[in-house]
């Protein structure tokens, strides 16, 4: 029987968690959801491991953030990193990660996760792990939809059509992020999942769909692998993978492929979008605030309080009197924002882009 | 002529100003109004010393605070620095402080000033100094009252007897913190003053007072001031002081004494009394917001921003919709509390001291 393997892809930067996210701490190393303390790359990691080990578990991100990703992930074996020189999107860092997994166990099944979302039932989410994984015998690719439970317009969803068996249907149809009255009529149709960014696909079955719909990233890709199974990888990766076409594989070849089938998921799941999303995700007391457990309360409710300074237990954050805010400590910087403006984040930061320039 | 000298009562605790004031770092310690940076008591020493030069200040403080008070004011002599090995109120703090005066001058004209208040027209703050020194040739105290600008029920008030010439009363009665109603009818009236805790007396003057009025605090004086005369004075003031007894000038002298003059002084003065009044002295942004010059404010108005930690200039501090909030960062704490609810900063005081016990 395949094994299945794990390809988690943690190059993203994400500005939405300033002042905690950074540019060499990004979104996926931070505790923004989950058990206290852990990381959303740790939490990605833990949830698949009783049905995926270590050792095939690899892990996709920047040059830059390589050894942050280590310290993350300490037991995973220092080869299952893949730095990428340069960010192509998410076409050429699949096509790279299969290859690379090709040359190791042609028959691998391959899952493809993001590296920072959060999911309340995991083992709800490795059941329909399994049934997607399952679905590669007979499909070129299977994702998971998640069943949504309000109208999000920042979200693809995808359509549901023939029933598989199980919680499988044929994806019938790809949607990108629609608007508002649209997103409401494909939350009380049924008929419509949120595409949750987890692919599933047999090595040989993403070489061949790579080879077809993108024969500019396949040629690239052969070539780097040609320099990887000669011992030479390192030169030809930096010399080639800038080079490559920055496509999603969405575009370039989900939208592209017959056969695409989907799990209809109902575990809990959430992209952690924003301070809001980090809030609704906490464990919160009976005021709604999410605080650490020193925190002064007064008269305050709903408030998320967030200190990923370097010793957060040195410091007392007092909140007299103030509702629905979210307030975010780093070394560095200190946030207060009411948590509906959440994305409004980027304004602080384009305010302080602007003030370097 | 008799020389003018200055007792500058820098002994207080003060807890509105968590997180920033604590037992080690007191109110006078901190930069809370006027010249960004500036301690209170820097400011009160540097306003005097136009009419009164660094060798004729003694500051009295606590023993634990000494140091502090040193390194905040580095132009004044080491000996003038008096530590108070217990705190005993005001008239022990002012009779000792005397006592060691009349040593060094038996003339001295001595003013008594608080270390943690605020004057916008400094100038005009001197003139008053003057007068009401002037004042101690015919009188026995003399005081400066502050022209009330509002019913304010947190200050004492001084009754205005017969004009003594130029801005000078008799002080026909002192009133204590008066209700609303009443504190009205004083600012209406226009014979009402704040009390400002300022006093002006000759040294020989206070002495006869303190025995009259005090005579066992004299006695204690006495003994402590024979021991100085003898070059040993520490063992002794660290014998008796504790045991002085524990009551204010106001009570124990001012109220008793004949002959107590006061200066009506309109030099915008305030007792900096929370971080409200804080705001209201701080230099303002356009939007009403005090705070510091590399903070991001987006959609952000009547704020105040007191960043008192060891780098203050390493943190960004980044507030986006929020209004009329104080938001005071120390090493070890922050606090976040609208401005208007600032009396409220005792309440996570002692929730803390809760949590200790």
């Amino acid at each position: 029987m395949s094994k299945l393997y794990a390809v988690i892809m943690a190059g993203g930067a994400g500005t939405r968690f300033w002042p905690a996210s950074r540019p060499d701490r990004p979104k996926q190393l931070l505790p923004l959801a989950g058990q206290p303390g852990e990381p959303l790359l740790a939490a990605t990691v833990r949830r698949i491991l009783p049905i995926c080990p270590a050792e095939r578990i690899l892990v996709v991100t920047a040059n830059h953030l390589t050894a942050a990703m280590r310290a993350a992930l300490p037991d995973l074996p220092a080869e299952n990193f893949l730095s990428e020189p340069a960010p192509r999107n998410t076409a050429p860092c699949i096509g790279w990660a299969t290859a690379t997994l090709a040359r190791r166990d042609p028959d691998a099944v391959v899952m493809v996760l993001p590296s920072d979302h959060f999911i309340a039932d995991e083992a709800g989410f490795r059941s329909a792990v399994l049934e997607a994984a399952a679905l590669t015998k007979s499909c070129a690719i299977a994702t998971i939809g998640i069943t949504p439970t309000r109208p999000e317009t920042g979200y693809g969803y995808m359509e549901k059509g023939a029933l598989l068996g199980g919680s499988a249907f044929e994806v019938k149809r790809f949607v990108e992020k629609p608007d508002r009255a649209r997103a409401e009529t494909y939350v009380t149709s049924g008929q419509y999942l949120w595409n949750s960014g987890m692919f599933f696909f047999r090595a040989r079955a993403m070489s061949d769909m790579i080879g077809k719909h993108l024969p500019e990233l396949a040629r690239g890709i052969a070539s780097i692998d040609r320099a990887a199974a000669a011992g030479n990888e390192a030169a030809e990766l930096a010399r080639v993978f800038p080079t490559l076409p920055a496509i999603s594989i969405d575009h370039g070849v989900m939208e592209k492929a017959d056969g695409v089938a989907m799990v209809a998921g109902n575990f809990g799941w959430s992209d952690v979008g924003s301070w809001q999303s980090s809030w609704e995700l906490a464990a919160k007391d009976t005021d709604g605030n999410a605080a650490p457990p020193n925190a002064v309360l007064i008269d305050a409710r709903g408030n998320l309080v967030s200190d990923l300074s370097s010793h957060p237990s040195g410091r007392v954050v007092a909140l007299v009197g103030v509702h629905d805010l979210a307030v975010v400590i780093t070394d560095d910087a200190l946030l207060v924002i009411p948590r509906e403006r959440a994305q409004d984040v980027r304004k602080a930061l384009e305010a302080l882009h602007d003030r370097k320039v």
